[in-house]
């Protein structure tokens, strides 16, 4: 229950009474997101301005009440649950800037946007804004800043991160920043811009943003090569990547993904292969037409079963089809989806290979591996119900195997998906107590009162990590 | 004079005798920079292990003494002045750490390791290492990742910045944290890989680099355009950056530098032009050959007066000699070059060019513009005596105002040179007070004493901008 004074005071910053929600069934539908865990707010606001934010900060800091910025909810590591309660600032309304300044190559935009919208209207330009979470079509821009959010075009183009040029931020204090600018190269003082994407809005609450711009590849091109062996597919990865050649894409699919998309829907594909690997090449049509025959011969030479060159963009779309449809095959499997994101360097893809084959076998679990092989960022999902409360029980235990296999292997946690709640039990791991200390004292020295997002990123006393609702 | 006490302890840590310089003359060769001002250091150590600098920053902390690391000292904004004395760590001798990893497409590198070795073993292995400061056959890598170097590759391929993937750092109470690792994707807690890149040796002391290297393009292009207007060749620029062609470098010359250049070693260069466009494409053969015409077509149709196109390599490094000639060209002139990096939005260049004129003109300085058009960094350079005080004056005047015009443009202070002790005093016209100090909130939580590399990037009481040596 919201205490009656806040709830006055945030009705005077925000007048507009249908963007203030309290009661139970509405606070219940932002109690939630598409990792683990159900912990309902006291109130959500839906503001449009960067004034409001400022605000119902000054009235969160008034009354040291957490404050949780969230968009769509699509969160597979807890960024926007309220584990505290108090107010949820849902950004998905504040949709009211997307410009595109062509000369300028940047985008201009409110934290509300839709992500996948912003490339769209930059191609209208000639332009392209790669970032390409597969969540892109419903996440806001909002949350893919504050998760620094990933996807197949990392390996040739990078993250989110390295696409935000300027921000404006509300501090904890209420005050309102501008990081950064418009332009690429910029050293006046701190990046507060790159240290603000992936801070999961612990740091402050973005309110508008600067997104960098390249022209769009004229011409793209897909291969699909199929290999009887794991450890030869990475060897292609590595063979391609120092040839000279830099993809836009390279995925990767396991055995396990194969004949679970073949059940799911049949199209064909051998389910004896242990590896298929997906390649897109974009740029020049001349260029796409020689790289492609020449990673061809690479991958033959290395000792690939099969290279398909898709010569039509209706061929291309088939390739592809095998990539889109594996979450949906797993799903049906089983209704609980734990999609993992834990990287690790290029070379190590076969080691972690084999790391998930015995954990899978260790754990008796249903697991199958797809990803962006290119860029070491492997996805290993598990499918489980999580009903069956001993059956997650082995389940958090193989994903506990999991983040210490990557972390061995001189990889990380998380490559895209974010620490959240779900993963904070482990950041010391990862980063030891120094490196994690040095985190923790730029959280204090800018949030002193732990107000924003509280609960995400750093571990709370005795946190352990869990799977399950309760 | 350095206290004996502390030299005790610091030839403690290091043992070698010739590491530790404390007589004058060595001393008085780690007093200046490439830009203003002399400041002798109480002592210089020249450490070739994290754990020596741990030591010696263990014992500045016991004494409360400041230290400054330093590389090669081709600073342009003060970076390694040690303005308020103290010890000087020079990692130019720390140099034994270089070697790729071809099958994570990284490189694992020690502070002291010039710039450009790096690109030139990438190499070997089909890789490239983009960053290509003018500085880089000279610099070392530690002083690049202190400021964020730039360079003309910037366009197409950003900064020092976009490939650290990871760092050891030494913070200021002597812990040795690592940050990232050697992924591209990586959203385990705070970026303090990138928070590290650019702080000026204020937040940590850079120990090893974990860099990005990606596969080597293929080949090279070269074209040179002549424009008689200034605004057509900022026009053209845009046109080709939204006609889907991104450049590998695109830089420009103007009236002033082509008749610097033509009166220093003629090379038939019409002087009557207003600008020159000097631009490289890079990738596939196939596709610059393509491009290339493109790139001819859009600027003569835009009303460039003449494109060439190199045909050879010949022709290629022929094309680049009237750009690589402009700083020794103008510095016969007069014995101090002033060299600024205020960088403005690619939409501003016209505008940017204008305002210079103005300066000049309202200083009568002798000033010449170019850099690298293509993302916005102009490097307007000022060529005067700093004997002759009166015009020094006269020379801070403009240089102030060229910074108030690349803000007021939406532009930055420095794009690549850094803040250092140069622009401090100019902070706040960029970010503001509140953003600065959310900066020093930072600088307050790591390093309380204020022993890293003190007297930059922050302005310290009633500083101002001064460009004489008193």
């Amino acid at each position: 229950m919201i205490h009656a004074e806040i709830e006055i005071e945030i009705r005077q910053v925000v007048q507009d009474k249908r963007r203030v929600l309290t009661n139970e069934a509405d606070l219940a539908s932002y109690s939630y997101d598409a990792s683990f865990g159900v912990f309902p707010p006291d109130v959500v606001v839906q503001p449009t301005s960067t004034n409001e934010v400022v605000g119902i900060v000054k009235v969160a800091n008034k009354h040291k009440t957490p404050i949780y910025p969230r968009g769509k909810g699509t969160s597979l590591s807890g960024g926007p649950l309220p584990v505290h309660g108090g107010i949820v600032l849902d950004f998905s309304k504040w949709t009211d800037t997307l410009v595109i300044e062509p000369d300028d190559l940047v985008a201009i935009v409110s934290p509300g946007v839709i992500t996948a919208d912003i490339n769209k209207m930059a191609s209208e330009y000639g332009l392209m804004y790669p970032p390409d979470p597969s969540s892109s079509h419903v996440s806001t821009i909002g949350g893919n800043l504050a998760e620094n959010a990933g996807g197949p075009r990392g390996l040739k183009y990078g993250v989110t991160k390295d696409y935000v040029l300027g921000l404006e931020v509300v501090t904890a204090d209420g005050e309102v920043i501008q990081t950064g600018g418009r332009t690429v190269k910029n050293v006046t003082g701190y990046d507060l811009t790159k240290l603000m994407v992936g801070s999961e809005g612990t740091l402050g609450i973005i309110t508008k943003a600067i997104l960098q711009l390249i022209p769009k590849p004229q011409s793209t091109g897909t291969l699909m090569v199929l290999f009887d062996d794991l450890v030869i597919a990475g060897k292609a990865i590595s063979s391609i990547l120092t040839g000279g050649i830099l993809p836009s894409k390279l995925e990767i699919m396991d055995q396990a993904s194969v004949i679970a998309v073949e059940q799911f829907e049949p199209s064909g594909l051998p389910t004896d292969i242990e590896a298929l690997l997906l390649i897109e090449l974009d740029g020049h049509p001349a260029a796409i037409e020689a790289e492609a025959q020449r990673v061809k011969e690479i991958c033959l030479e290395i000792g690939a079963r099969e290279v398909k060159i898709a010569e039509t963009k209706e061929e291309e779309a088939e390739l592809w089809k095998a990539r889109k449809l594996v979450s949906p095959a797993i799903v049906r499997k089983k209704p609980t989806k734990i999609s993992e994101d834990a990287t690790v360097p290029r070379s190590r893809i076969p080691d972690m290979f084999q790391r998930l084959k015995e954990i899978r076998e260790k754990y008796t679990i249903d697991l199958v591996v797809f990803g962006h092989a290119g860029d070491g960022n492997l996805h290993p999902n598990i499918i489980a119900d999580k009903r069956d409360i001993e059956e997650m029980k082995r389940v958090e235990k193989a994903v506990e195997e999991i983040f210490q296999a990557a972390v061995e292997m001189g990889g990380t946690l998380s490559g895209e998906h974010g620490i959240g709640t779900m993963k904070a039990p482990f950041m010391e791991m990862e980063l030891g107590a120094a490196g994690l200390s040095m985190m923790k004292r730029m959280k204090q020295a800018w949030d002193p009162h732990n107000l924003l997002n509280p609960g995400k990123i750093f571990p709370e006393p005795g946190q352990r990590f869990v799977l399950t609702d309760e």
